[in-house]
């Protein structure tokens, strides 16, 4: 019998605890052993809860209890999280986080800590929930160079903006819709801003580049600028606004940005909705992939991290290698990237000629007073010297 | 250094030793190891081809040099393969093949064998080519009782349907075209008939049973008999036809199909066009996943290859065990799903009314003189017993 233990009974750590008892017989069949969960670890007592007898406070009481050899950290935040999950490593019991700040910001330290225990650190829930996306880049596209990695990696914005393109609203009314139902934060910067997409598509970035990139390092544009005129704009163009984690090998580097992009709908992108994620993948020999699914939600997510735990529970005594040193990886410059913008300018089809030659303009449906026109391919900084001259209301990017 | 051997130089046995090629470097960095091929059986000379003093004629060259540890076969069709990779697996070699006349067939007794030599047998490439599925079936989604996969496992006939559907052309016209691109063979059964979709649902089936499923058993349905006037009438539906390849859990057993259905927008495989695959699985605690890329073509087809290559290159001491046992499953007779029909006949609304009760009537473009309507859902026995007594012109199930 292997015992495990659950570090925060939230959402995603209830859910492991859930899964492991719904699929108690055919994950025992899978791992050749029956998983049990021996503590949880949680500040609340759970009084009446069946959970309650699990329950501990203190993570030393897990750290020396040499029977529990899987743990799961599902608190969330770096600290004390990162305390937490070195002590379970250095005592040798292997874990698994669905925590996306700790991994993007301590992922390279802790692999690290965990080889040098024999011990096994994995984080698939870590990004895309449930969707597996960190084992098959690790153990699937092996034949491949990665060339780019390309997710709606948020699912919060990304059923805020197919709210607003499905009904017409606006951003405020969305978010306020989405608070309500559970989907975005009381506190939605996270979100909306893209600083969540940013950490995982980092994460993501270090594991094709093989080491670290800073989430802090990459251009993050968030959504909450976009406006229901854009998505007229975009309707009139067939595209869709969707907010994009991108990074790309370029020469011998990698590139990588946050920001909302128009999708064309051939993109294998363009008809990801509502709380769903996808992640498009493309390797040098295998071309276009992509992995869909649930990327957030309790047993989803829980799904991801109790495939970490029989991944584990199948290597007890052995340290499955994951490269991603910890030496920092300078990004390219995103103004050196090159990009297609749409525009909307308060200014006339002719000024908007002298500065960029010939455009594509763009109407939308009852939209006057403004011209939205769409650019050539060319790098940021020159959109960016370009532009400042005009009088510029919104720029999206165009994919 | 890693020797291999590559059994048949037509297209994906080229691609792998292409692939190879193109990213030596990276993979080596993977394997800890290079990987070098040192034989290539082949009938043919490839006289002043640089393969050329690689090539053999002799499988026995291979059996008997100690030095190759991994064979490839991408041969094709039942015999000589089966014959070959059995006697590679018994001299205590891998083998990893593409060919899924092989493994739907002789997959169970060939991974027993591979067992009992403590080698490993491997078969990414032979469901949805470069698309990564088998392994993220057998080590991502372990957490999950998969109750559903449904795929678009066949990429000629998703690519006469969309030609269809785009175009508004009929069957024996794209099939033409198909052909003349080399997507079709001159003989198309396998692939219009459905027979190759089967064995690769075959193949998905006992891989998730964890038991042989002949893919004689599964009733299967081809492309052949769809028309442009289906098309219009899916238009006007504001559905897409695509072949389909489904195998759900049903209770205690397994349930299997390959026919053409109707599926709606919102349908994560709506809008999979061209040549493209994918594959939608559905897990009891993670829900909706699908998987997409290039069902076929060289270098995609290769790419899974080569991943066999590389994860059986760093397991070369070590059997990874993959469940499909030879007994045979039994699988639920297909006349008792449920399935909602649409329905083409020569009768009028009253008739139809009479037969089926309340139904939702369809009208397509341009299109008189018959019937069309879509029934609720019913066991497949109780649509035939009811049809049995109506003029039928088409019928399609819709998802």
């Amino acid at each position: 019998m292997i015992k495990v233990a659950v570090m925060g009974f939230g959402t995603i750590g209830s859910g492991v605890v859930e899964v492991l008892s719904i699929n108690r017989e055919s994950i025992a069949k899978r791992v050749g052993d029956t998983i049990d969960v021996k503590y949880v670890l949680d500040l609340r007592d759970f009084e009446g809860h069946p959970i309650q007898k699990k329950i501990v406070h203190d993570y030393r009481t897990i750290v020396e209890d040499k029977e529990v050899s899987i743990v799961v950290e599902t608190m969330g935040g770096v600290e004390p999280a990162y305390t937490f999950v070195k002590a379970m490593l250095e005592a040798g019991k292997h874990v698994t986080t669905s925590n996306k700040a700790l991994v993007a910001e301590k992922g390279a330290e802790l692999l690290e800590i965990a080889k040098a225990h024999q011990v096994n650190f994995q984080f698939e829930a870590s990004v895309g929930g449930g969707i597996p996306i960190i084992r098959p880049l690790k153990n699937c596209l092996t034949a491949d160079v990665i060339e780019e990695i390309t997710g709606i990696i948020n699912g919060t914005t990304n059923y805020m903006l197919t709210e607003m393109s499905e009904k017409g609203v606006d951003f405020d009314d969305v978010l306020k819709d989405a608070q309500a139902k559970g989907y975005a934060e009381k506190d939605p910067t996270a979100d909306v801003e893209g600083y969540d997409a940013g950490r995982k598509i980092a994460i993501l970035t270090s594991l094709v580049a093989g080491q670290q990139v800073d989430f802090e390092d990459i251009h993050t544009e968030g959504i909450s600028h976009i406006t229901s005129t854009d998505i007229k704009y975009a309707k009139s163009m067939g595209r869709a606004i969707k907010l994009l984690a991108t990074s790309k090998h370029v020469g011998d580097g990698y590139a990588a940005m946050v920001a909302p992009f128009l999708l064309n709908p051939e993109h294998p992108l363009f008809s990801v909705n509502g709380v769903f994620n996808a992640i498009f993948v493309k390797g040098n020999v295998l071309g276009d992939a992509m992995f869909y699914g649930s990327g957030a939600g309790k047993l989803p997510t829980a799904s991801a991290v109790v495939a970490d735990i029989v991944e584990m529970a199948k290597h007890m005594d052995k340290h499955i290698p994951i490269e991603w040193r910890r030496e920092k990886l300078e990004l390219i410059d995103y103004k050196d990237f090159d990009n297609r913008f749409f525009v909307r300018v308060n200014e006339s089809e002719e000024t908007v000629k002298a500065v960029f030659g010939e455009v594509e303009f763009v109407k939308a449906e009852g939209v006057t007073g403004e011209v939205g026109f769409v650019t050539a391919v060319m790098p940021e900084s020159e959109f960016e010297t370009r532009t400042a001259k005009l009088a510029v209301i919104q720029k999206i990017r165009v994919k």
